[in-house]
This record gives structure tokens, sequence and C-alpha cells, in this order.
């Protein structure tokens, strides 16, 4: 979508700013290595084939924390969440899984979900807002084996069902025999929003994926977790479709070490981001969604495209040495969205610091 | 297989061992990590979902190395090798896969390869032995799309076929519009029966697999290396399959170490090998398989149990501090099978060494 080469002056301006509003401070390789050498305990040994050792006992841990029976650590969540909905799919001999048309097993796994894995996807609700009870009771059918879940949901700005309503419809897909599957790629962030506990929270869902690079920084990787039988299935699964590596020991102990350090900052980075988007909502020629922010993250929209957005951006950056924003991740001629993930390093600043920035970079629009 | 007791007393005995006939010197997470650390040049930088970075300069390197247009870096080979043959199978428009009955594919994916891949599995040739043209002839047809080799024959041995009978055999599936695809997980070995290229080797296949731990003592992690179209699709169905993470340069810096470092030891680890298999063969109550060995491994088949020989294999390690043998690996009520496989470990010793060691843990065996 973006111009190659003004990505590459981009990422180049990024290689030399002083200032990032996104996510976490990046470490080079030799120094992740490193810390994780360090995290290393006299107890700890290597996994083998997803057994014993670093992973077992990490899979306990995460099983505990968000209250469910076991867990699975897999190389990517595109393995974990079709494992888990074939899983879904066969208990039931129904071949349909129900999703919002912005989730990531529509937009950015090639449609593995019909083309390998051999489900059905339908679609449900509207692209830019959460579906309703209404529509769930319209679009699911017989059919139906399960259904797709975001908390927060990414690519609308991390926007999030009311309680109310995710347990009202929780409850309506139950009485279907419908199973609730959660996406939770950044559950960490949902906790402060519904002032619940993530076991609270997870135990509205037959099964959860969350993953550990995202919010937590590790190097990559996800878990699956659900109930004894199905993560048992799962591990057969995983191994069919060659997720099941003989060591992942180095994903295992990053997954650790990031959940460790960045979780208890969770609560802390959505109160900023919830901040800093009522503070940017007054802005002219940028929108901000959700108004206000739920998640510790929130999408900034612009009128300009893509492209010229990117270049302003990219200025921007070499200009200042201040990262205000990535580059687009969607947009038309006449919008751009980008995305905003909050993390240690925009709450090293004051969000003044940001504002005073923002203020600027909206300004150069206009140059 | 082995009693749960009895492997957990052989590995508590071998952690106090002081020689090992099996592979490479194992070093702990942290040694290995801060390894990888130091190994790391100005120029590297992080892969992301696959592309730049360390991840396509060691993806060229290899290509480059065994003579394909390019290359593609996965977690496992068990995802390697089925989207290979996916690829295969789709531009054929045919569903069957032929392969020995010993195949990685058949014995511990799951089957996999039916019941995700959507394939059909054609079983050619006996167990122990490789098949023959003949065979070939008899049991392939019109369905067939692909035929995969495995050179070194891992499970029978490390068996290779003789470089004209497989040249013959490559021929008549090419005539026929079958694809060869090679499953190379020990491809490493086997320049030096063939007295040819790696490169060579792989030019008689369409697709070929190697992986990066076992013989060249990496984390994890394969790579499908073939002509560009295919290698493009393969990311498509790679990502399908959740085998595309953000990250995974911990499992390419420690594969690009481990070629650099062991693949030059290759050839005196088949000569090795090779001796040492003959130089056993005439001890009684032990068989050589093959006869003599052809690559850096071989087995051996002892007239007991496997509970029995891991019992007598435990008490040696316990007694002697040398570990001469694995458990058992397959087996019946009056034999076991045990795999050697060669390198720095059972080199760092005279070959007297290990035999000495072999004629009294073969007195043993009687006591």
């Amino acid at each position: 979508m973006i111009d190659a080469q003004l990505r590459d002056q981009y990422l180049h301006a990024c290689e030399q700013a002083n200032y990032s509003l996104l996510r976490h401070p990046q470490h080079s390789m030799a120094e992740q290595l490193k810390q994780l050498a360090a995290s290393i305990d006299a107890g700890d040994k290597p996994d083998t084939y997803g057994r014993s050792g670093v992973i077992e006992a990490f899979e306990q841990d995460v099983a505990q924390l968000l209250g469910k029976q076991n867990g699975l650590f897999l190389p990517t969540g595109t393995l974990a969440q079709p494992v888990a909905l074939k899983l879904h799919s066969l208990k039931r001999n129904k071949f349909s899984i129900a999703m919002h048309p912005s989730s990531h097993l529509l937009l950015h796994e090639h449609r593995g979900i019909e083309k390998l894995w051999g489900l059905k996807v339908q679609q449900v609700g509207a692209p830019s807002v959460p579906f309703s009870l209404a529509e769930l009771k319209a679009q699911c059918d017989s059919d139906t084996a399960a259904l797709v879940f975001e908390l927060p949901m990414r690519e609308i700005g991390g926007e999030l069902t009311d309680w109310e309503v995710l347990d009202e419809q929780i409850a309506w897909a139950k009485s279907q025999g419908i199973a609730c599957h959660l996406d939770g790629a950044r559950l960490w962030q949902v906790g402060a929003y519904y002032n619940r506990s993530l076991a609270e929270i997870c135990a509205l869902f037959d099964s959860v994926y969350v993953s550990f690079y995202k919010d937590l920084g590790g190097i990559s990787g996800a878990m699956l977790l659900a109930n004894k039988p199905l993560i048992d299935e799962a591990r057969i699964w995983a191994r069919r479709a060659g997720g099941n590596p003989i060591s992942l020991y180095p994903e295992v102990l990053a997954a650790r070490l990031g959940l460790k350090e960045n979780l208890p900052i969770m609560p802390e980075a959505v109160s900023y981001a919830h901040e800093l988007g009522k503070m940017i909502a007054p802005f002219q020629d940028v929108q901000v969604t959700p108004q206000p922010p739920k998640a510790a993250m929130f999408h900034l929209r612009f009128p300009l495209s893509p492209n010229q957005l990117a270049r302003k951006i990219a200025d921007y950056v070499r200009e200042q040495g201040v990262i205000i924003l990535p580059l687009p991740r969607s947009g038309d001629d006449n919008h751009s969205i980008c995305e905003i993930p909050v993390g240690r390093n925009a709450m090293s600043q004051p969000q003044d610091f940001w504002l005073r920035h923002f203020k600027a970079f909206i300004n150069s629009l206009n140059d």
C-alpha cells in the first residue's frame, strides 16, 4: 500500500530517532539473547517437542493465570486459532465458523481457515463496529460450530464490547451449542476496562488464544488455552500442521520474561492511552477511534491518502527525531488510518510531550 | 515403548556421564544463547514475518550451497514437506503422494498429510529396504503427483540407494510427470558416499527439505528449497498453516552457526561411522545396518526386547559413565534397534575406545 521507497525512508528515519510513541523500547538481537540467558533459573531445562522443561512449566503458569485447565505453547496464533476452531467443528460435526469481518483469520492468513483447515467462514456484523446480539441471531445458523470474539478488536482501534452485551451474546451462543473462542492476541490490555481479572474474562470462552510478542515484548509465540481434552487433541493437530518443533525454548524464555515485565504495566498503559486519546480528540484533521480509547491502543484517522500521509510522517521523524506515528495500515484516496500501541515508549514521556508533537505534525499537513 | 521409570533412570545416568557416542556435545540453554549473541555480525538485522534480515540472507546462502533458486526457512520439516507436496499436487491436479513405508510423513506426523493437507499416501516398497524401480513402476499410478525420496533413510539405518539406481528412478518418475521431492533431513551426510556435491545431488529433485538441528546442532528449524514460483507459493501455504512467525531469528542464527561449524566435519563423521560399523560387525549378539554404514549413522540390532535392552543400557551408563547407546527406538519381544548418530562426541575418541566399551556392554547382556 505504501511505496517501497517511502517505507525505506521512514524506517531509516526511525533508526535515527530519539523518541517513539509506539510500543516498547527495542533491543538488538544480541541484547535480547543475553537478557534471555540471564533470565534462566537454576531448575530450567530445555523443552522437547513441546514437552517438559521450560515449556510445560510456562504452560501451567499461564493456564493458572487465565483460569484454564491447560495451555499449549505454539509458534503462532495463526496456528493456535484454526486448531481450536477445527476441534470445535469436529466435536459438533458442524463446519461454519462465525467471525467479525475484521478478524485476523479473514484478513491476514490467506484464508487458511478455509483452504487448509476445511472450515467455512460466516461473516457477522459490519466492518467498523462490533457485532450485536441481533446480528448474531440473524447470521449464525444450524451449521455454526464456533463464534470468534476478539478482545480488544485490533482492526477497529481496540474497541471492546460492553461486558453485559458480551455476556448476553455468549449466553445466547452457548444456548445454541455454538462454541465461543477468544482471539485474545492483546487480551493483556482488557482487564482494566472490564475491571475484572483475566481469568474472569477467559471464563466466558471455551478456548482462548493469547500472544506473547505484541504487548508483552517477546520474540514470537502464542498459547492456546482450554480444557485438557481439547488441548490434548490440539497437540496432535499442531503436529499435523508442523507446529511442534523439537525446541521452542528461546521463544518460551522471551514470553516468560515479557509476561513478568510487561503484564504489570498494562493497567497504566490503558489509562495512559485513554487520557492521550481524549487529549488528541479535539484536534482538527484527526479522528480518534474509539473515542475515548478503551485499551492500551487506539487508531488515528487523517484526511490524506496513505502515501501522502506516509511522506509527512517520514519527514516529521527525520526532521524532529520523534516517531509519533507508524506508517498507515489502511486507507484510500481520501483517508488513512494509523495505529498507536501504547507501552513503555509512550509512557516514558508525559502526555504533553506527545501533544506538542501532534500539534506540530498536524500543522505540517497543510504545508 | 520404554517404561517411563527406565527412561528417567537412563536420562539421569546420562546427565552424570563423562563420554557419549551420540551426536554433538550438548550446551546448556544459557551457553547456546550466549554463543548465538556472539555469532551476530555487524550487518545482521532481525527478520520480520520471514522477510529481510538474517532469515533472507541465510535462505540465499543455503539455496546457493544446494544449487536451488530459492529457500524458505520454516519452523519444522513437518511443515516444509507437506507444503511442497501440496504444491506438486495442485500443479498436477493429482492427489496421491508415493513414499517409502518408513517415511517420516507416515510414522511421525499423525497422518497430517492426509488429515490436514488432503493428500493420499501411496506406500511403495518394503519397510526394511529402499524401493526399487520395479516397485515404483508397479505401485505409482496415474494419480501420483509426487514421489518422496529420503537420503539417507533414517528409519533403516542411513541406507542410501546407489547413484545409478537413483538416477534411473528419477528419470522414470519425471517421464511420468511425477514430481521428485527429497526428504533431506540428514542430507548433509550424503555427499561422501556419492562423492558428489550437495548441489549435484539436489539437482535431481524438484524440491528439497533440509533440517538444521539433527546433524548440525541448531535449535530447531528447516528449509524448503526449490525454484522461485514454488517457494513464492510455499510462503502462502506456510502462513496458512501458522508457520510464519513474526521472528525466527534465534533459530536462524543457530542454524547458520551450526552449518558453518558442523557441515565441514561431515565427511570425517561419515568415514568414522563407516569404520566403526565395520569394527562392530563381527561382534556376537549385535547386527549393524547397513553393513557397512554409508552415512554418519547406523543402526544396531540386539536380541533383547526394548525394555530388557534399556535396562542394560541404563545400568551400563550409570556404572561406566559412558553413553554407548541411546534407548531403543523400535523392537519387539525378541529384538531392539538403537540408532547411532556419529558427530563430534564419537570422534572425540579413537574407535578403539568405543569398541572396548561395546565388548564390555555385550558381555553384560548375558549377566
